[in-house]
Parts: structure tokens; C-alpha cells; sequence
């Protein structure tokens, strides 16, 4: 793909994501164009796009849409979070908005595996990452717990863990 | 809210939200473009941005963000589905990907009230709905079962349900 970050990095698999392992994404920096250019796409309501009625709002200022902290997430992990090898294709998930995610706030996601589960289909397996997206603050303004399809190191892949 | 639909519509309050009742959204037409932008700037993984890169993965194709279904589900349900009174606030939910969403799909929203709590604090509840995504073919793309803050209709509110 086209973003460099991820070309660099080794492709991880199935059988090196053992429960409790950790990773750290970089940071993202929203602002607040950002916000309401989302939310006019996707999320119209008045305290994702109107400053002055989002401070009449219930959030008392304007807020991302869950949606959008959803998205750089992603962004994130796959721009600096696990390399897992063919991509990273989520089978779904809980997620939950702690708190809102506001303009200014920069976020980074902490992940760690909870579980993993070898496939029947033994070429691959499913692990459970839980993903917290944080501020700098340290507040969590998402936590996502997903399975995710992660293929099984190939036998006679170059970097075989079998020697 | 600039959004001429949401505006035309009565507000619903907590007291209307019975389990069992339905809404069904307008349709959403998807086109390749829009899957490539938003992955761009989202979700930047060959599969959701190069078609010729997308043939040769698992989805055997160009295919949507999950994220950006989850987008699209959200301006269907606040643009054409329930104008719950103050905006819809999701405090979380489970959320899973049945099958890729592609360009040309049509997508809809169905949703359903599974359950509806009342909350200690009486001007407000909680109401669990199930939201399924689906393609004019009727395949479900997503389903986001979520719990959404929803106030009470006020006591002296102009439809009074006292009456």
C-alpha cells in the first residue's frame, strides 16, 4: 500500500500474537475542521457541526462522532499498530465511547491481545485485540474489542520459526 | 440542524420506544469513489483502495471499510431513521460485519427496539437497538446493536402524552 509507515514494518502472524502481548500506535492530531467534515458526511447532527449548538448540547461543546473516533482509530492501527500480515480484517467487535473525543485532542491507541484461537482451518486463527484509543491525557474515548482473521506464519515462509 | 429531513420529522421520545418497534431508513447509493476516499484517509489497506490489489485478497475485490459502513449506517439512521429528541447518543454497542460491503451496493438500514430500561435519573432511559445494514438484495452488510441515551418526553411538553 501506499502508506510507507506500514511498508517498512515486518508483517505479523497468527502464531507471535500470544494473549497479553501490547502495542502502541502514534499519535493523531484532530482538529476541529476535521470534526465537522466528518460529521457533515456522515454524522449531521448539531454537536458534531455547530460549535455554538453543541455548547447548548449535552456534550456542553462540539464533539467527534463516535464514528469518526472509530475511523482514525483504524487509521492508526493500521498506519502504526499491528502489522498483522494481509491486512487486518476485523470480524466485529463491542465497542463502547467512554467520553467524548473533542477538537484539539490527540489520540493514540494501545492494544493488547486478550485471547487467540487456532482456526479449524489451520492456515489461520482468530485473536481478540482489545484497542484503546486514548487522548494525551491518558482518557480513554474508545474502547474496541474485536476478532480479527489473522493468517498462520506460512511453513515454508523465509522467516520460518520452525528452525 | 441543516439536515431538511431530520427537521421535518416529530421527535421521539423514550415513552414511544416500545420493544418491538421498527424503523426502516432511506437508501444509500455507494459508489467505488466514495469506498476509495474515505479508506484513503481511514482505512488505508489495498484492499478498500486498489481494485487490481483488491481482486487478488480474500474479498476477491474492491470492498468498503467496515468503518465507513458504520458511517453510512449513521447518516441513514440520523437523516432517515429515528429523530430521537436531542440527537442520537450511542454509548456504545457490538458490532459485526456479516459480509463486505461493495461498490454499486444500495444500502438501507433496518432497526428494531430490543429493550428499553428507564434510568434512575427519570428524565431519560436507555433504549437497545439492533440496527441491520443491508444491501437492495436484502444480504445484511452490517448489524450494530447498540444502547442509545433517549430522553423522556417532558411533562409539559406540547404533545403531551397525558392528555
Amino acid at each position: 500500500m501506499s502508506n510507507g509507515t506500514a511498508d517498512v514494518r515486518e508483517p505479523i502472524y497468527f502464531d507471535e500474537l500470544a494473549p497479553g502481548r501490547r502495542f502502541m500506535t502514534q499519535n493523531y492530531a484532530l482538529e476541529e475542521s476535521e470534526i465537522k467534515t466528518f460529521a457533515a458526511q456522515y454524522d449531521p447532527q448539531p454537536f458534531h457541526v455547530d460549535a455554538e449548538a453543541a455548547s447548548h448540547s449535552i456534550f456542553g461543546g462540539l464533539v467527534a462522532s463516535g464514528w469518526h473516533t472509530a475511523a482514525i482509530t483504524m487509521r492508526l492501527l493500521v498506519t502504526s499498530g499491528l502489522p498483522i500480515a494481509g491486512g487486518m480484517v476485523g470480524l466485529g467487535g463491542e465497542i463502547s465511547w467512554p467520553r467524548p473525543t473533542r477538537a484539539a485532542d490527540v489520540l493514540h491507541v494501545e492494544s493488547e491481545v486478550m485471547a487467540a484461537t487456532p482456526s479449524r482451518r489451520q492456515h489461520r486463527g482468530v485473536i481478540t485485540l482489545r484497542s484503546k484509543t486514548c487522548t494525551e491525557r491518558g482518557e480513554a474515548v474508545q474502547i474496541f474489542t474485536a476478532k480479527l482473521l489473522v493468517p498462520r506464519r506460512p511453513v515454508n515462509d523465509s522467516g520460518s520459526i520452525a528452525s
